[in-house]
């Protein structure tokens, strides 16, 4: 049987935007790792040939040396390792009614890798970025047009924030050079901050005086008027997701049994992750589930609970993440001009079918 | 500026089904071998959880020596190396309007990879398979319920498809072990096949003495009524499809330049290539380009050519293979009921818009 017509909500533009990205498939949040080809992702421009032997990232702008640095160069800094956590600003979007546009995530824009580079920090003090310099500028070597501006793909970061020492110049991923989508030779990865932030294919890094404006940086702003700015987007909001219990459904999970145990993985941005709780009732009730210790201080923490059905029939489980800084997940999604940070808590709906 | 009514094709489940599925980039065409987070990905239910260590492989039905294969036994059988084509058979399902369900594939499902494992003939000679087996069924670890039956997914090839060479039980992928979604610890390879006959997760093969009619073997028909069994899916039909030209434009591709150099990949189930055309009138007249050698075997082969765009303005750019057995793309889409083997010639708008 067709669709009904009002049950159409997106454009052959929406689904070529999505075959391109990816989400995270929900049973994959098994892993405390996301295996790479695994990790959820999202390119603005084509995924660029980069020939890592000849590539070097330019370092310049307000500095008092600026330099050139080859992978070579790269890998002979002192390195760090991190698992981090990154989800797209995005995430949420189209589980707005009626859709916003853009890439149309449900609620897997999340996965968490490790991480192996060097310290951003260190960079910058090698070069000696100038007093002056308010804001450091990553450019990557994707290049397009989007609505209508030509453009290579640039973010910017407060010099505050650049300077923290988590930040990285990452060339591995799990253990391995980065592959060609995750930003191959080298990246940027901000721990925290919703993924805009962590720029693949980094070619050139620019200390500047004034505040950066360009497409991708107002372009990521909570607005609710489209000709406003609002504020920009930084940090992850918290958020929980459950693997998806059972088996998959035409109208749902069917799960077999009324015991019904129940994982998955909870973050923010700001601080750590302190309470779980999981609903069956479509989030009339909560029940509190078990939060484990985070995969790292920058990444994801495990949590795990059960409900109980109390009869065969269709319900809504739910899960609800409370992050340290007493920031909680609404029940319903709040709407902004791009549909930017809808955390809204997660609707699964099961099917409880004896056998 | 929202999109008109009639713009919006697809639904919700639509869009779930694209994002935990995943398209093959085009620009990544230039490759090869797909790298290994970059091939295409179709799931019909949840990645299973296997776990390598305890996994077995049970051989039985009409076989004299029933057996049990785990990975290690595989392993120590002669292994061999082979680059393949895979292909989706909904492969271009989303370029037919009204679309007509299933995974809305673009023309992005298709990809090479190399598969290294242990050749099915020789496991179904050391089980002795009676002659009175008709077919080898395959069963995977993946489970759902789909139409309302729920299985796990199972396929059967005839026996002496089963018998060729280079029927595979892949554990390796580009050469490491194979990751969770590509059907870990090991699938079958059926080279030549649409993708479905590659059954990922494998966990029971079974000789039988009748056809196999189980859901996914009847699901892959071409019909042209849904209620009328059609013909069984097997090869591929012959595709070319080419890296996109410029960069990407909010109204297609933008290239600067009137002299545009193309390139890209075509292949088919059951014979070479010997011609790939292109157009730059979206079909009007077309132009022979260079094919190259393929890859392997049972792998795609490169082609390049060239369009020079007479004036600024907007273009489609097409391409056409043909196969050794004369089978030719065709410059219009054909339907059936579940939108398979639509092997229309791609359309790629592009905007010549000089500096």
């Amino acid at each position: 049987m067709p669709p009904a017509p009002d049950d159409r909500r997106f454009t052959d533009d929406d689904m070529q935007s999505a075959l391109r990205n990816r989400e995270l498939p929900l049973e994959a949040l098994r892993y405390d790792v996301t295996p790479t080809g695994l990790h959820y992702l999202l390119g603005h421009f084509d995924i660029p040939a980069v020939n890592q032997d000849s590539w070097s990232l330019e370092i310049g702008g307000l500095v008092a040396r600026p330099g050139s640095f080859t992978l070579d160069d790269l890998r002979q800094m002192p390195s760090s390792s991190m698992a981090v956590t990154l989800e797209c600003a995005g995430n949420g979007r189209s589980l707005l009614d009626p859709f916003p546009g853009g890439q149309p995530w449900r609620s897997g824009a999340v996965s968490t890798a490790v991480w192996n580079g060097v310290s951003l920090a260190h960079l910058l003090q090698a070069v000696e970025v100038s007093s002056e310099a308010v804001e450091i500028v990553f450019t990557g070597a994707d290049r397009g047009v989007e609505d209508g501006v030509e453009q290579r793909f640039q973010r910017s970061l407060p010099t505050r924030e650049a300077a923290q020492a988590d930040v990285l110049i990452a060339y591995e991923m799990n253990g391995e050079s980065l592959p060609p989508q995750h930003g191959s030779p080298a990246r940027l990865i901000v721990p925290g901050w919703y993924g805009m932030a962590s720029v693949k294919w980094l070619v050139e890094i620019d200390a500047v005086s004034t505040p950066f404006d360009g497409f991708q940086q107002w372009s990521y702003e909570i607005r609710q008027d489209e000709n406003v700015s609002g504020e920009r987007i930084t940090r992850m909001l918290p958020r929980a997701l459950m693997e998806p219990p059972g088996i998959p459904g035409d109208a749902g999970r069917r799960v077999r049994g009324a015991d019904v145990a129940l994982r998955g993985r909870a973050w923010s941005g700001t601080s750590g992750i302190v309470r779980v709780e999981v609903s069956m009732d479509d989030g009339e009730t909560w029940f509190d589930a078990a939060v484990g210790q985070p995969v790292g201080p920058k990444a994801w923490s495990g949590w795990h609970g059960a409900v109980e059905l109390p009869r065969p029939g269709d319900y809504v489980l739910r899960s609800r993440a409370t992050d340290a800084d007493g920031r909680t997940q609404p029940t319903e999604p709040r709407r902004n001009v791009w549909g930017y940070q809808n955390n809204v808590c997660e609707r699964v709906p099961v099917v409880f079918a004896p056998e």
